[in-house]
């Protein structure tokens, strides 16, 4: 079986290759920019612990929007359920949409994984830990086992100079009153959650949190409950991939999480996690490569969901 | 194995029964507000032909909105994958939003199983079928093995009436090219469509379909692709539910449909298919008893995807 | 006094004649294509019954939108102020707003010379008048003293055709139950209404109404109150120029109204009313040569009310 | 005449006194909710420099929104109409509207009387003076020939610390590239701007330029040009009162301009403008009192330009 998935991933990479100068890399800040555009890298980490990797999965990059579901889970594990008092758990249509639904529905986000969502996420997680940019880094490190994780402050401070449009939510979401903090600490603490660097292995392991019903494999103290994983999962299925849910959803068919540094990661209950890493994005926010990596993976494992 | 099925469900018979007052019965249109809305029923029914029951589950109701999915299987079998130029794969948000997002996105319905979508679908459905009522009808009879299925004459004459929101959708569409046929045939269709009346075991034995990746159980003809199956099967997940598809997948955690006459439906890829019917719909418009129904199956089951 | 006006008028057409290739016929109904593009006229009548006029002035065109002046003056002549229950008096923002306002606001639009708010407009007239097309006619007959003003009833059908975005906005309205009578004869009196054919000489004398303080020049009977004389011209002002309320605001000075025909009228309050006519629109839909004439006959008279 | 103005003064304010506990103080920044709330005052200058006063009308207040039109004439006496590139001039519709607009629009501000608009003005005139505070107060006294016209630092402060709407629509505009300064330098100006305190009189002085054709009365340096006075005046009557600018334009008739902080002030061009002062608000946000002075004055003038 472990030779099986190995030779799987060798012949994605095989596959993928002829797409890696397809797709941009993200240029909203000036930071992520920097980043070599044709790298490419894949782990998979089964929930009885077997490894496998292609290419350049060791290497950490900006994981952006995957960190909302590292804040969501600690958030979970925290408060329970009752998150979702201040943030819904539907898919929110276009970023268009999002924003005209925020004023509609007087500041309460879709769900956590939009960027008004996890701003959300933040605040609760500021009034329940005492040094909330280190516990959330410090759970991180716990479930990825690496305590080599870090911010990279570059990105954040670039986030903070030049992420306009969030700063307006944020400043939105407190003037309907579901932000409770200060705004400055809340974009603050998102700023620094979205600056993680992890590799491909590093998610993966991580996610295997997601794959084995809140535990981590070989610990014996759950995270989160069962029912607590499978609405992380659910919400991940339905909103995880910006404005492309669906269309992942049909061609990957696991639950995940995208981010415009390129990574990508998903999983499939039971079974393992598999994170993607490639920076050049399609026009919707989501890796070229990554996409079409795990596409192949879940035709060749026949493991979609569906 | 049979016994255990038949089992569960009749636990959750009981366990459902003390909410058969909780939510209102679909007021939209006079005609749907004549049912009994005390009525429960449910049929699981297996790929390998094991039938399962409780209920008023062999009663005929509206499927109202569930027959969007059979539209779309007929027109996915029929011009294959290219509707999807004219209509999206993407969940909408709220109702409100998906006005707004037809406006914004010139008249691209965000997926097939929104009204907007579904009229499209019909309209395609109108340019390659010389009958189409009819034939719209015999192939959702042939899925479900019964030729009693038939629409209702009063319900659509209902909607017809009544249904200013949808007549305004279908000119909206026509106004921005994306309806080709007369209006009045495009609504006329639609209408019918929704008004088909079939079971809990009707709608069961139609939608094994899903489960069997496209070929009806005791058939060699494939009726749709494996990847087209997946992809009604993706459409569903993510669409299927109104502004509940989040929640929907959390508590139950299958592709499935729902309708404003108290029916839902959803499928468990390669195992089974059920239906549960019970007119009472909560805030979002789907049916109270039906969900429960559906979340305490998958609990039991341990079946839920995620 | 006389000779003044006359000159003034004519120097105008010289000074407009330039601008008759720029700009473009409405196409949205393929009736309206057919007139002759190059076009001109000019009408202005005085309260004390003086007729100056250059061009085209005595060529019957569409009045297209100038007839939702006199829906409104009709019905508010019949139930007063009341009519402002179902439809508002303020500007809407662009045409893509006034949809998303119509949709947030419940079906109240937000003036009566917006197409939603002129169709709510209709509809009251049809539960006020046992004719109500033809009571709308006589009364458009008696305000321009001209017998011979009719329907152009290819435009109407034309309209009915090809109107698909009006008849989905009267459907809208019709859902949120601000129409109470069939859309189907709401959108025959709006569609005819709209076909009305008047010259510049008709428009100029039926708008003296507005000029001469609710009463026909020459007339004892009052039409109109003077306070609901000076509602009808603030409406004029804020709101009688599709997006274009504010530039023409600055440039004319005046209230008014203008039609896709190519038609634009206003008023000078105490002193005149001046029709012009030219088919060739720019991109806001208001008359180029038109706008032009107005804003030079204001600057030459210095009488924008600024 | 002077007679005249003063009895018709007094009598209005016998007429509006009834009015003084309807309505409500603008509570959205707690500094402005310390005003007296039952305060009345109304001055009214000629042109020619006759006064006339009643009540408390040389007591200053926070003029807040009426500040936009100051703004709004410094930039335009600086760069003139090429200001209308970056901010249009047309009416908004309803707030939530202005923000659908500004994401469909692509952060082009209707006009430069809503907020957003104002905030672009503030960015232009950061660029074009080297202390725009400053400049701007002596701008504003020099209008109104007061030197202690003053800034309120503690409603800038409320402003800075509670404003997260505007703070939010800040960032916003300059996530579109339509603010080209610093965030917070836009915001400082923005701010104090809005946080200036003066009289009824102070103000009935300081608009006399627009009633003036842009040149103080008794001086002879014109500040605008006759064209742009125009321009500001069609600005101020189509945009000039939130959500109610047709119901202003109706029921006083007059180009002017309203804050939160209960201040209305209004021009009749070449005769005189008036300013009230009230704090109690209507539900649309202007002054209950104020609105029905300018009624009865420009009914009892006859000097509604309709």
């Amino acid at each position: 079986m472990s030779h099986h998935y190995q030779s799987i991933l060798a012949s994605i990479r095989t596959e993928v290759l002829p797409l890696q100068h397809d797709g941009a890399v993200a240029n909203y800040i000036p930071e992520l920019m920097t980043v070599p555009p044709e790298r490419f890298g894949m782990h998979l980490r089964t929930v009885d612990g077997h490894d496998f990797a292609v290419g350049d999965s060791d290497e950490p990059f900006s994981i952006q929007s995957i960190s909302k579901v590292f804040a969501l889970a600690l958030v979970v594990s925290l408060v329970g359920e009752k998150i979702f008092k201040r943030v819904g758990v539907e898919p929110s249509g276009s970023s268009f949409n999002s924003l005209v639904q925020l004023e509609y529905e007087r500041g309460i986000p879709r769900n956590p994984l939009i960027n008004a969502g996890a701003m959300v996420v933040c605040d609760v997680l500021i009034g329940q830990l005492k040094r909330p940019k280190q516990e959330l880094l410090a759970f991180v490190r716990q479930l990825a086992q690496n305590k080599r994780i870090g911010f990279n402050e570059r990105v954040a401070a670039s986030e903070k100079e030049f992420g306009f449009r969030n700063i307006a939510l944020a400043n939105f979401l407190k003037s309907f009153g579901n932000i409770q903090h200060d705004v400055s600490d809340v974009l603050d603490l998102y700023f620094h959650m979205c600056s993680i660097e992890m590799s491909c292995r590093d998610l993966a392991t991580a996610f295997l949190l997601f794959a084995n019903h809140g535990t981590r494999p070989g610990s014996t103290d759950a995270v989160l409950t069962k029912s607590q994983t499978k609405r992380l999962n659910a919400v991940m299925q339905t909103c995880g991939f910006y404005d492309e849910a669906g269309e992942f959803s049909f061609t990957v068919g696991l639950p995940g999480k995208s981010g415009v540094g390129g990574g990508i990661v998903a999983l499939h209950p039971h079974r393992y996690a598999v994170a993607t890493w490639s920076p050049r994005l399609n026009a919707k926010g989501n890796s070229v490569m990554g996409m079409k990596a795990l596409e192949l993976l879940t035709t060749k494992l026949g493991s979609s969901i569906f």
